[in-house]
Formats: structure tokens, sequence, C-alpha cells
């Protein structure tokens, strides 16, 4: 299995088929540096030893206190690997002690968008 | 069970004598605050419904991605509740991808004085 | 009176009906988690000895400094205790010094909306 | 009145003499550069129509967020221009809604230590 | 040659009309300030000893890990000055070193519209 | 050429001994993020088209901005690859237009450390 079929089976594991697109989009941009993208994604989340959902809420820390753009993929990657819905509130939640108020209301706004749109 | 006892028991919990440490510093500059400190962050951690060690990974994304100085207290809580220092370790590297090289090497050596630190 | 009715007491000083928005909007994610940010808002701003104008300029520079989503909420805030659209201005000018022209930017047009959105 | 001896004359005003030192230690790398900061900072504080204690409370806010390595000069210039001690930590102790606790604490350790070097 | 022309040259050579738009939006809010916003852009970009394509590379690497939302402005002055959309793509793929994915997919966003936007 | 044995020479060529240094210090806390890291720095920097000089402007506009605790360690770099300490100071001094003055006179700290420790 090549590096880059390895990131491939992550991305699909953890972003389904939205990191398939995202894939899609930044392959115009540059082909090797979205495939060099996968490669790194699959070269963090095939290494064993640490449960997805620990590693997901890792993910949500960051991007939390990042205020990213790209909070609703990984809040939507979190319920991939299989935090429940309420695991992400509470981690959000969480993060008020960390980040303040402004940035928690931003992530669970973002959370709730998620919540409603993904398929029941 | 106040929610003071409540915050005082969670501080032990996650962050050992650290914790009672920090209160204490915090008290002189003042002790309602302090007091409010510890009553959030038993609000927080006595939820239940998320592992600690789940709570503790998206502490150390968010203190990752601010390279927070107190980066290293939450290193030693992520290892109080039960994440082993080989999933502090991959988790900090898989903080490369969303905060880049030089947050990761600054998280990196902060977990290298931490596991030094510890008696073992 | 009760932590909760001192904290919508503050936040209907601060923020008027925003504030009743903001606390209706973050219910349904959590109702205890909104209950707990409407005390520790009341905790903040109840404590005497520091004109709320002085309190809501320290917002600004903080919400203006994160390029935070909210930074309308807190202009509107400052505009409710008393500060002045001038007083406003000047404080986001101010922050040029230490944010940088587009961060500042961002601000002034935050600013820009909400004194053409409030009404006269 | 110059742009430049105004700008002094805020310095001498808002940060005494760790501000003449600030100047003098940005001197070496560019005359100019050192200059056109004093006249940058002498355009803003001259201006009219804003406490100096609200324009020192939105720095202070600024710098807490961004955890500021020039905090303490920023603490120093809140007290020079007549925010008291108390003001200050009711300052910094709200940032907590805004910025997280080890922001927070960041913050309140560099104000005791400016409260305990100044002259009493 | 006063400042406020050297600014205005300065302007228009690194940001084409756009510049001119800032200049006039930021007019209304402040005149003063706006003047000096053009001052202070003149004062550092008509500096001699740097090329201007390395001075909007560094832009562009402080605007991408501010993850701003003038990104786009700052784009089209590193075209402007002519960087060419390769080099401005080579420039964001590299800020992954640095920032990690998503502030890079961020940045890679506003990179193509910017590209589809400008006339051929 | 392998992608390892390309990333240390890029390494060799911008960061010097400082770069070796860095991966050796990185190997003990895990060897395979440390070939990573090399290999990913490699992708970057051996690609065409781009001077070196431009993407180490790039670089230090990034860790300006993040106020990076790597600063000096790319002050090193872009005096490695043929800018000037005069060219360094002006993007330095550039950047206080989009970070505003303490991180600029953080930065300007780091350059002052760098400039006097490099052997003349």
């Amino acid at each position: 299995m090549s590096r880059f079929e390895r990131g491939m089976a992550a991305l699909q594991n953890i972003h389904g088929s939205a990191g398939q697109e995202v894939y899609e989009a930044v392959k115009p941009f540059d082909e090797v540096f979205a495939r060099r993208m996968i490669e790194n994604i699959g070269d963090v989340f095939s290494r064993p030893g640490v449960d997805l959902k620990v590693r997901l809420a890792a993910n949500l820390g960051a991007l939390v206190a990042q205020q990213s753009p790209q909070l609703k993929v990984h809040i939507n990657a979190a319920l991939n690997v299989g935090l429940s819905p309420d695991e992400v509130k509470e981690l959000i939640m969480q993060m008020v002690l960390y980040c303040g108020y402004p940035t928690c209301i931003y992530a669970l706004r973002a959370a709730e968008q998620v919540f409603s749109e993904r398929p029941k």
C-alpha cells in the first residue's frame, strides 16, 4: 500500500466524501501539493496507538482556538470517527476555559450548522 | 458537594499537585476570581459523557495552537488522566498538519521537558 | 439576587436586546452552559471599581486583536455603556499601533456597519 | 510643536522612562523607524476626546489577547495614566471571558511582576 | 514630494486601483487616519534596498499566518509588483510548513478567487 | 536522490548547521517524524521557480506574525540564503504595518540577537 493509498484510506475514514472533495478542490491548484497533503494526512492518521476519537478531539481543540474557517470540516470528521454530537458539544463548551466565549460561540454555531446539515 | 469542592476534586484529578499550586498562585491576586476558576473547571470536567483522555486531547490541541506558555501544565494533565507519553507525542506530531512545524517544535520541546521532569 | 439574575441584569445593561438574543441562541445548545455564561458575565461586570466604559474599551482591544467574528456585538456594547461613536472610532484607530492595518480595517468596517444599523 | 515632539511628550506621559528606553533601544536598529514610531504614537495619543485610561484599557485588552511579550510595558503604562492596580487586575480578570484561563494567567503573572517592581 | 504623495505613489504601484478604493473607504471614517495610513505605507515601501517582490512575499507570509480577511488585497498586490501567479501559489504552498493545512487551504482559495477575478 | 536526501540538501542550504541541529533534536522524539519533516522541507524548497530570498521573506512574514519562538532560526535562514542584514531589517520594519509595534519590536530584538551572534 503506497503512502498515497494509505492517505486516501485515512481521508475516507476521517473525512468521508468531504475529504475527497477537498482533495479534488486542491488538485487543480497543484497536483503534487494535493498528493503530498494526502500522504501527510496518511502518515499521521495511520499511525497506531491513538484512538481516532482522541485524535479528532485534538483537532477540534486546535481549530476552535484558531477560529478556523475549516472548523466545520473537522466537526464533521469528529462525528465520522465516532464522537457523538453530545461529545462534540461538550468539547466545544470545554474550550471556553481556554479560548473564551466569543471563540466558543463561533464554534458552537459551526457545530449547530453541521448537526443540522448531516443526514440523520 | 459544592461547586467549589467539585472543582477542587476535578483539579486534583486532572492537574494533581500542580493544580493546587495554580490555585494558590492565583488566590493572592484575587480570591473570588481564584474560586470562580476552580468552580468553572469543575463545571466542565465533572460533566459526564466524555472520557477525560478525550477532553485533555482537546486541551492539547488548543494550547499547542496558541503556543501557550501554559502548555506544559496541560501536557502534565494529559499524562495525569491516563494518556501515555507516546499518545501525547502522537498528538503533538499530528498538530503539524494544523499548526505547522515551528509551533509543533515548540510543543515537542515542552513535552520533552515534561517527560524528563516527571517522576518515573 | 442570584448570580443568574445579576448576570441577566449585566447582560441587559451591556448588550441590551442583543444579549438576550445570544442567551436564547446558546440555550438550545446547552441550557446549563448558557446559564453559566450569564453567571460568569455577571460575576465580572457586576464587580465595582471599574467604569463600564473602561471595561468595554478592554473588550474592544481584545476582540479587534482576535479579528473576532463577534466584534460587532462588542462595538454595540461599547456604545450601549456610553462610549460615543467617536470614542469607538478613536480606539479602533489606536489599535493600528498594536495590530496593524489589515486587522484595523476589518474592525473599522465592523464599526461602520454597527453605526449604520443602530437606530439614531 | 513637531509630530516628533508631540510623540515624545505622549511617550513620556504614557510610558515614562520606559518609553524613552524603548526609543533608545529601537534607534540603533533604524533611526528613521524609531522616529516614525514616536510620531505615530503621538498621532494617536495626542488626539483629544478619549480619556487616556480608556485608551490604555483597550491596549491591555489587545496585548493580553496576543499574549504579547510586551504586555508588562503596557501594564506599566496603564498605571502611569492613572488606572489603579485594582483596575488593572479587574481588566485582566475580565479578559478570561474573551481569552480563556491560560492567557489570563499569563497576564496575571505579568501584572504581579509589574506591581512588585514599581516603586511604591 | 510630500509623504502623502509618496504614499499615494507607492499605493498605486502596489495596490493599483484597489489601493485607491481602500483609501476612499477609510477616508469617511477618519480623514486624518486615512492620510496617515497612506503616509505610513509610503514611508515603508519607498525605502530603497529591497525588491518589491521580496517585500510582498513577506506580506503574503504575514497575512496567510493571520488568516486575514484582507488576504486577497495582498495577493493582488503581489501580482501587481511582478510576482507571477505560480510564484504566489508556491509561497502559499510553502506556508503549509509554518501554518498548517487549514490555514493554507484558506489562502489557496483566496488565491484562486483572485486569479479568476483579475483581467487576463 | 531520495526525498530525504533532497530535504537534507535544502536544510543545509537554508538553515546551515542549525538545520542539522534541529533534525538531531527532533530525531530522539520520533525518528519517522524527523525524517518526514526533512522530506516535507525538501518537497517545498527544492521546487524551482521562486528565488530562495523571496521564499525566506515569506517565512519571515509568517513567523513575525506568529511571534514565533522559532523566529531567530528563520532570521538566520534568511541571511543564509542571501538576504542582507539590511534587507531583513527592512522586512521586519515593514511588518509594523501588518502586525503592529509590539510584535515588530519582538522581531527587531530577535534580529539584533541574530546579527550579534553570527560570525562576521
